[in-house]
């Protein structure tokens, strides 16, 4: 995982896009992970960098990709990511 | 809007699977769009007809974009939409 990786979790949006925000002073490029029903927070948070706060941001790639994870009864179960690479 | 596009809401993520698999008999494309909190749902879909049902099916491109919405007090706001194409 890179330095400038972002992991998206269940804190409000806008504490994100401010880390994104951040990090794009030291990287042009800022990729966002999220997993589950973090998935559209991450989304929302591109988006809002993109839109409000860093005009010249644009969206190099997304991938999809699943995880398996232990859940509390440590039974594996399915879970879905979504990597964002942000650009500028 | 193309026709061989499938729209992810609040159902369980099983019958958008099925969509899909359904579409993919007739169709070599299928584009799932989704808003909102839906959009974890949309990427779950995806993922499980690629690694269960449909082996040969791949994500061709997503988009993701910002919708302006109503809501019930007429107020205008932000929704992010994603689209997920696959290919197989």
């Amino acid at each position: 995982m890179e330095e400038n990786t972002i992991f998206i979790g269940n804190k409000p949006v806008m504490n994100y896009v401010l880390a994104v925000v951040t990090q794009f002073n030291q990287y042009n490029t800022v990729t966002l992970r999220a997993r589950g029903k973090a998935i559209s927070r991450a989304v929302d948070t591109a988006e809002i960098v993109r839109n409000s706060f860093v005009q010249e941001a644009y969206v190099e790639d997304i991938q999809i990709s699943t995880e398996e994870v232990e859940n509390f009864n440590e039974e594996k179960t399915n879970v879905s990511i979504i990597e964002i690479k942000l650009g500028k």
